[in-house]
C-alpha cells in the first residue's frame, strides 16, 4: 500500500454505505456472486468501521490482485470434508477468506446449536479480514465466538533470526446482558503490523520490543522488516515473556493449519500477490479456526449475562492510574469507533483514496463522491 | 513460604518416589480418600518434576492450611450440574483443585470421545497446581488438551491501580508423532509470580515491565506487591501490548468462572489461608476450564502427527540468534527438567525442607531421608 511514501495527513471521509456499495461492486467485478460479494464487503469494511484501517478497504486492491494472479478463487465451492457432531474441517476451495470464513463460522454455530459447541478448522482459504467480525457472529446467537487465522511469516520465535509465524490473531467475543459484548481481538505480536506501517510512512522510530533486525538484535528501525528483520511475539523479549507470545502464535498456527491441512509456519502464502509463493508447501492455502460455545450449554443465559455485566462493570469502574481516563473493557475502543464512523463516515488516507480511484478506473466501477 | 528470608543456596535432593509417598501420606492425613490422595500428589508433584517449583510440594503446607481453615473439603462429591453432549459445568464441592481438576478433565475427554470435543467449566474448586498436568491428560488419549484456571487477584488490568485478575494460566498441549508433544503452559502475566518470589528472596531488582507500584507506576522493587502494587499483564505496558495480556487473563477468568458460577475478578478466594476471604463474593470457590479435542475429529491422526512433527522440526531447526543455543518448542525445557528430576530426584530449597519437616512432625508423618 502506502509504505515509504511521505505521510499524508489529508483524508477523505466517505459514508459507510457508499464505501460498502463500492466494495460490493469491486468484488462482483472480479467474479464473486452477488451474495458473496456482499458477504466479503461486510467482512472487509468491518475493519474500517472498527478502526483497524490496515485490514479494511485499503486492502481491497490486494484482494483484487490475488484474484488476478490466480491465487484466489472468486467462485469457491466451500465444503465440509470431515466432521463429527461438534467439529468440522472445511475446504475453502481457494476462495477469499472474507467469504470462506462466514461459511465456516456458520457451521460452528449450527453445531453449537445441536451439541453445545462447534469447532471448525479451515484449509485452502485466503485472508479473512479481522478476526473480530467473525467471532461476533456467534455473539448475535447468544454464544461465545472464537476466531483465529494464520498468516504469512513476519514474526520470529524467541531466539530465532528466521521469520516463521504470522501475526496470527485470536479473537474471543463474549455476550453480556445490558452491557455491550466483551471482544478481545489481538495479534499475538507486541504490535500489529498496521501500527508499524504507520511508523514506516512517517519514518518514525518504533519502540524497542516491537521488532528485531536480521541478526535478531533489538532495533527501533521501522523498516527493519524489509532488510530481513522480524516482528516480535507479544512480550518482546525473553525477559518479558516473548516465549509466551511465540507459544500463542504457534497455537493459532497449529489449530488453523496443522489441524485442517492448510500451510503452516514459513509456508503460509503471502498476501501481496507480487511476493513469490513459498516452495515446498505442505498444505493448501492459509488456515483458520473458529469456535462457537452456546452460553446455555453451560448455565442459564440470564445468569451468565447478569454476572458478565457485573464483571464488566467492576473492571470498568476500577481506579485508573493518574493521567488515564478509565480502565477499558476489550472491545470498547473499537465499538466507540464503529459508532462514530457509522454516523460520520470512514476517513481514508489520501494514498488509499488514490489507490482505490485507480482500481475503480481500471475495473470501470464508480468511486464514491 | 520462604519469602523475605535470605536466599538459601543449600538444597536437599529427594527421590521423586519418596517425595510422592510423603505427599500422599499428608493428603491422607488431612482426610483425602486414598485414591484421591494419590491423584492430588500426582498433580502437585508434576510441578516439581517440570521445574515449576513455586507450584509444587512447596505449596503442600498451603493446601493443608486451606483444609484446616475449613476452606477446602478433603472429601468432595464432585458432580456435573449441567451438561450437553459437548459441554458440562461441574461443582467441585469445595475440594482441592488437585482432585477436582482430574475429574473434570476426564469428563471433557469422555465427551470428546463421543462427539469430537469436550468442554468443562468448573465452579467451587480450589487451586489445581499447574495447568500443564491436566492438559497433558488429553494428549495421552490422542487429543489436544486445554486447561486454564483463575486465581486470586494479583494483576492490574492496563491503566488500573487495582488488582483484579489472577495470574490466570492457560495450557494448550498438542500430541505429535515421533516428536514429543507441544506444551504451551503460560501465566498471562509478563512474569510468573514464582519468578518474583525468587527475586524477593534475594532482594534483587525485577526488570521493568513485571510489576507496578500502588499508584500504577513502573517499579523494579520485587516487594511492591506487599505495598499495594501489582503484577503486570503479559506485554508489561500499553505500548508493548499489556492490553493483550489483560484480555487473555480476562478470557481465562470468564471461561473459568462467569461460565461456571465460580468467583471472578477481585472476588476469587486467596490461596494463603491466613488472607481474609473477599466480601460480596458472587460465586462459589475458584473456577477452572478444560477442553479436549480429538485429533481424528478433524483429520486422520497419522496425517496430523506427520505434519505436527514437521512443524516441530522446522521450528526447532530455525537459525538461532548469535549466543543462543537453539530455538525451543514450547514444553522443551519442562520435559528436559522432568527427565533429569525423575532420574536424580527433586532438589528442594532448605526453607522448603524445613517447612515440610515441621509439617511432617505436626501431622506425624515420616519425612523422607
Amino acid at each position: 500500500m502506502a509504505n515509504n511514501r511521505p505521510e499524508s495527513t489529508s483524508t477523505t471521509t466517505i459514508p459507510y454505505d457508499e464505501l460498502f456499495a463500492f466494495a460490493v461492486a469491486i468484488f462482483e467485478e472480479i467474479g464473486c456472486p452477488e451474495n458473496e460479494a456482499h458477504t466479503a464487503a461486510l467482512a472487509l469494511l468491518s475493519a474500517d468501521l472498527r478502526g483497524v484501517d490496515s485490514h479494511g478497504v485499503a486492502r481491497l486492491i490486494g484482494y483484487v490482485r490475488l484474484k488476478e494472479a490466480g491465487r484466489a478463487n472468486p467462485k469457491p465451492q466451500v465444503r465440509i470434508i470431515h466432521e463429527t457432531p461438534s467439529t468440522a474441517v472445511m475446504d475453502g476451495d481457494g476462495g477469499l477468506g472474507l467469504v470462506v470464513a462466514p461459511y465456516a463460522m456458520q457451521v460452528a454455530i449450527e453445531k453449537a446449536e445441536k451439541v453445545g459447541t462447534g469447532w471448525v478448522s479451515v484449509q485452502n482459504s485466503n485472508h479473512f479480514g479481522i478476526a473480530g467480525y467473525h467471532a461476533l457472529k456467534a455473539v448475535e446467537r447468544e454464544m461465545i465466538g472464537i476466531a483465529m487465522t494464520n498468516a504469512s511469516a513476519l514474526v520470529s520465535p524467541t531466539f530465532s533470526t528466521e521469520r516463521l509465524l504470522g501475526t496470527n490473531p485470536i479473537c474471543v467475543a463474549v455476550p453480556a446482558g445490558e452491557e455491550p459484548p466483551f471482544v478481545a481481538d489481538l495479534a499475538t505480536t507486541t504490535a500489529a503490523n498496521g501500527k508499524l506501517e504507520i511508523l514506516q510512512r512517517k519514518s518514525e522510530e518504533a519502540p524497542l520490543g516491537w521488532i528485531q533486525d536480521k541478526d535478531g538484535n533489538p532495533t527501533t528501525d521501522p523498516h527493519a522488516l524489509k532488510t530481513g528483520g522480524a516482528l516480535l511475539p507479544l512480550g518482546g523479549d525473553r525477559e518479558h515473556g516473548s516465549h509466551k507470545g511465540y507459544a500463542l502464535g504457534a497455537i493459532v498456527d497449529i489449530f488453523s493449519a496443522v489441524l485442517s491441512g492448510a500451510n503452516y509456519g514459513p509456508w503460509v502464502p503471502p498476501f501481496p500477490a507480487y511476493v513469490p509463493m513459498p516452495t515446498g508447501m505442505p498444505g493448501k492455502g492459509i488456515g483458520h479456526f473458529f469456535g462457537a460455545m452456546r452460553i446455555d450449554a453451560f448455565r442459564p443465559a440470564e445468569d451468565f449475562k447478569f454476572h458478565m455485566d457485573q464483571w464488566i462493570r467492576r473492571f470498568r469502574s476500577a481506579t485508573p492510574i493518574a493521567g488515564q481516563e478509565k480502565v477499558l473493557i476489550p472491545g470498547d475502543p473499537e465499538r466507540a469507533m464503529e459508532a462514530e464512523r457509522r454516523l460520520h463516515g470512514i476517513p481514508l488516507l489520501q494514498p488509499v483514496v488514490d489507490d482505490l480511484k485507480t482500481l475503480a478506473a481500471r475495473l470501470n466501477v464508480a468511486f464514491p463522491g
